[in-house]
């Protein structure tokens, strides 16, 4: 998506260790009208798909599953990545390693959220290694709903998340895909 | 605002200890459209303030801020609750002690994203004893942004956050005000 890979060029910045931070306008301060750019995007590549619930996991991954499903028309559920004392009740829960953070949590979701009768688009800000999007595909599975698909808004190509997806059999839509990056350049994947 | 009093009526679950579940529509799983509507009411509320950012906490704040956040056009930052490798730079800290989870944490927002020059409207899902927003309000007196309100979408009524940040003097707008719950009732303050 090209409004997306500008954006990346201009304020996006790259630190050591494969890190891409667009904190400016993603992931820490967001910028509204710029996100629903997105949603409007997941819309068009998703249109075919009869999606009734948006997931997504806590905490970037929130604001923009809430702007992007006002698109679809269908709540969002988030799951979340620590044993809380409100989230009572059954759950479904998967084991997820975190690349930025360097640990293992519970990603948790309700049973009361997700069931069979719903097909679910996943969404989340990146995808590097794939152990979120793994928890929540495989809590989609756990509650026996449709996966219609992944949206993601920036891949690491050069990480083997978005392979490890699609050899899946997932439809993945990621709207820009980073094939490599140094302290000077960024390298996108052409648009298929 | 009686549209979510109705829905708390309807789809509130109280659970001992004082918890009250909406984690049917507000902070689980997320009704977009409701939420919306909520957008409109603080929009309403704070139409005279000359609002430049809003800012929230992480995680169930983040949908709503930014739901909120497109109806005053301003970017939404969110506050994060520990140390992340992601967050390097200055930063402005404070520390909160959480109700729910029963623990102290460090609440953290990068220096870029707020300033003197900005005008902040503060939101987030519950008030109950206050840490959380007076951890948001300590980094906005930090930043020497300019404190416009908070919104807040349901205050515990009995219990002290509510009348502690309005000691301090800060516009606070809550949308229900649960003033006492049992298992059987809900009492709400009346509208002024």
């Amino acid at each position: 998506m090209q409004l997306l890979e500008e954006r990346i060029l201009k304020d996006g910045i790259v630190k050591p260790g494969n890190v891409l931070k667009v904190d400016s306008f993603l992931n820490h301060q967001m910028d509204i009208e710029f996100i629903n750019e997105l949603g409007k995007e997941f819309k068009r590549r998703f249109a075919d798909a009869p999606i009734t619930k948006i997931l997504t996991i806590e905490a970037s991954g929130i604001g923009i599953a809430c702007l992007v499903a006002q698109y679809f028309h269908v709540p969002v559920v988030f799951a979340k990545k620590a044993q809380s004392l409100n989230l009572d009740g059954e759950m479904f829960t998967s084991k997820v390693e975190s690349f930025t953070h360097k640990k293992v949590y519970d990603v948790i979701l309700s049973k009361k959220f997700l069931g069979p009768e719903d097909h679910v688009l996943l969404i989340d800000d990146f995808l590097a290694n794939g152990c979120a999007l793994m928890g929540l595909i495989d809590i989609v599975n756990k509650s026996r709903a449709t996966l219609e698909g992944a949206g993601i808004v920036i891949e690491k190509g050069f990480q083997e998340g978005g392979k490890k997806i699609r050899d899946m059999g997932v439809r993945l839509e990621s709207l820009a895909i980073v094939d490599s990056m140094t302290d000077d350049s960024l390298t996108f994947r052409p648009n298929n």
